[in-house]
């Protein structure tokens, strides 16, 4: 069993935190707000006063944060992260963040002779509770085989994508499809609607058919009754459609479903309701074609 | 065990005429060109000579045929199945068709005495063959319990949604994900080649994770090398989303996604690909991007 | 000066009347519904009893009237123009209709010895008003050089384009930029007022600037202030916008920035106002960005 | 006359000079290459070894540079323009770039006694030759009223239309428009060319409508032949486009023909003709509807 810190406590963190006490680790956290990890404290993880501390008392740091700003944050500075690693330690970055600051900040881990990895999780807390996580990595091979075993306590199905940054590029990737996967849902949903079919059913009947993936079987219900606090709100999901339009820009692929479903997610923060969920996007469609809804009544 | 009636035996016609067959059902049977039927007959399959003949010698009549036309074809004139239509037949229409059509079919067969229902599949050949398709239904409640027992003998999943015209409205607004999930997962994984990923690798990752729908995971690989055959053509896939988006115009929903995605189908046809399994948006995409594929060199 | 006739007396139509009689020519007027024509018929036009009676008396019969159903309704049948007409004499259609159905009219006018030609304009009442129309001509040019003299009373100037559906084709490709360009305007004029500056200096500003359109010119201060009277109402402009997307998909033309705003007008219809001339459109996009206007209150 | 200095040289800060010298003015240059600004010294400009000297020379000192970053090196720095001003000067930046930035150089610029405008100007070289430019200027009206006679000497309509940072929040508004126009007017053509009518004919009578802006009337006949050098190339463009999407996220206004736009301007850049004139995006779309043009072979 390993020595292992993490840093970033919000919901999913948490639960990884948990998976990986669960597990038999030794785990020293931190949070920005120290009151998130109290239950996580009692069921055995140790707290440290700084990030840099996780990362003097631990073999691997993780940091789940929420973007590319709050990475820099925990890692500089110094109580920052960089200022603990050293020889032999791995930091593994599971947050979605910008590519190229990724990359920047494998560079300065190496400086200081330490490895970095990233490795985001594709999927959601419901997800990481069944233990269906998959995560992706990116970095040198021989850094991933060693830090293999831990990431396979948080879920079962492990990837190495590539160098450092191709984890989170295929992350960015694969969150595309999120929102607009969710977008054409209630474009159907809608159509299905207005010609008489019943909400309910025209989503029982989708979740049953060829285009139910696992984020429409979670989340198609949510066009049925939002859930009471989002699981990712329409903030969130647009700073990922954001990467991935800068990326699409650099790299010179054109996303015209991107695009179009990110003026959307637009509109749901224009009509006050970018803290709901993204699936808020069926109520923004609706409330264009003329229906109300109960959360743009 | 019921005598059945089957006309259209395209590849999906012809899978499901086979599962009825295998059920222990008698099924008489028709098709524009006659050598489609060639191994259903040797398999217990009976010929008539006329769609009419069909209807006269059945007591449920199936159609799948291409669209609209293909149906008024296939039911109108003295050779027609609504010719051979009389009281207690049913017949049932398994394509996907205009939704108003159907409506007005579903009169005209009232009219003679008849019943009729709407049920499209939601799946492909390999979900028929797994014996995992869904199907919807749209007709009197009555009539579609007297015929469930022979629709569970080709998909377990049977759905009433609602009166005539319904299940191919709910089939239609399924259909557009199909085509609006396969270029937002191209934008995807394009990303992830131009960044570096191998194609392979990006595929193998998105395919385990919360966006691979049951379409993502039979298609994606297609981005891989486009089948011998197409399962579903751009002019055919171009043909759903014209439903959609007249559905849409007359129930007034905006279809972002949908009208966006249905232009790059019309940019396959173009590029003369038109004929290829709609997967080749990944191809479309990729030329747009600069970046040759096999299918678009 | 000729013998004209005229079937058609909504405001454009009307309009185009009037301008013929200043000229000093005789026209002989029907209309759906007579009162439209009482004011035509003081200033000097006749009136007929049907279709097929103007063209009876003129050598050359127009018509302007909604849509492809309108001008079968007024050229079929045995009171329609078709019934009227003859060797040398010439129909020319100023509808915007179908590029098909003119073909296939122009082989019918053929048929009975007459001449046709298509003939849109482009610009809207005031551009009438002002002398400065645009027609566009398709058909035989010998026929086009006939009519000529006539249509330069109309407008003046008037472009032969090419064979018989070609200047419907041309008017259809013109107008889709209509709805573009207002949807494109409105996202700039929102930019400016959520960032601070009144919508009016915003017009103001970009009347003055390099994309002021005769169009934005006459259209732009709408989202200051909706006309009483719809110029041009949203199912109208969608009506063109959908032949548009009907020739894209024949001719296999991607039409992107049409596909897009063609949803907006949807919206429009969703939400109630089509029947407000498109420029409502600004109104749309201000509701989607949380912006109450007096239209969307 | 005032003395007047002008940092950044390209063929419209060289223009604007011309003009300015032509008008009697002193004006101090100076540019990152010097060649540039040869042919203005023998009309009698005087050069200047740094931003930092212009200002110090000048009682109003002028900027036209790419882009954000350009106007930062420029202003900057021991030698920037910012160390040379002082009480009394006046800085106007002509350049397109963030507002968010120009807002917070206005305060350095105060924070030294001085004062800042942002002037940007809609139109291009031609618009300026023919002295036809108007001018969006952004900051205190007195300062306003004080350079207007300098700035009334470079184009005739110049407009106060708020405080600083809302000139290029404008010039912004307005050049959205620019893309979505072309890229309208190109599905027009393209309509028109792939159903029998001539590109010349089409874009003559497109010319001729009202949907003729400006900016298509001058760029429109790229499409028949590119200028041999870019007036306004893709990749300055999308600058002009990223900056709207961005400014469009943070003022919560969607912008649907923009963002559906730049994604076309990406496909220019992935097809290799990024550094033509955006009119090329009208090569793009055609090389999706399969048509070759000369850039596109």
């Amino acid at each position: 069993m390993a020595e292992l810190g993490y840093v970033g406590l919000g919901v999913m963190g948490g639960g990884v935190v948990r998976r990986l006490l669960d597990a038999g680790h030794t785990v020293t956290v931190w949070n920005r707000t120290r009151e998130k990890a109290d239950a996580l404290l009692e069921a055995g993880a140790r707290w440290a006063e700084t990030p840099r501390e996780v990362a003097e008392r631990s073999e691997i740091t993780f940091t789940m944060v929420t973007n590319t700003a709050a990475v820099k944050a925990v890692t500089s500075g110094p109580d920052g992260i960089l200022a603990g690693l050293g020889p032999g330690k791995v930091y593994v970055d599971m947050s979605t963040a910008s590519p190229a600051n990724t990359r920047e900040l494998a560079e300065r881990v190496a400086a200081v002779g330490a490895d970095m990895l990233d490795a985001p999780v594709s999927g959601s807390v419901i997800t990481l509770e069944q233990g269906k996580l998959s995560i992706m990595v990116g970095g040198d091979r021989a850094v991933f085989e060693r830090v293999k075993p831990v990431l396979e306590a948080i879920g079962p199905r492990v990837f190495h994508v590539g160098p450092n940054g191709a984890a989170v590029t295929m992350k960015i990737a694969i969150n595309l499809s999120l929102a607009v996967q969710m977008l054409a849902f209630s474009e159907g949903v809608l159509l299905a609607e207005k010609s008489g079919i019943e909400r309910e059913k025209a989503v029982e009947v989708m979740l049953a058919s060829v285009i139910a993936s696992p984020m429409v079987v979670y989340r198609g219900p949510f066009v049925l009754e939002q859930p009471e606090e989002a699981w990712f709100d329409c903030r969130m999901m647009q700073k990922d459609m954001n990467l991935a339009l800068e990326l699409g820009r650099e790299l010179e692929v054109p996303l015209p479903t991107t695009a179009v479903t990110n003026e959307l997610l637009t509109a749901a923060n224009g009509l006050g309701v970018g803290d709901k969920d993204f699936a808020v996007l069926f109520d923004v469609l609706a409330a264009m074609s003329g229906l109300k809804t109960e959360v743009l009544a």
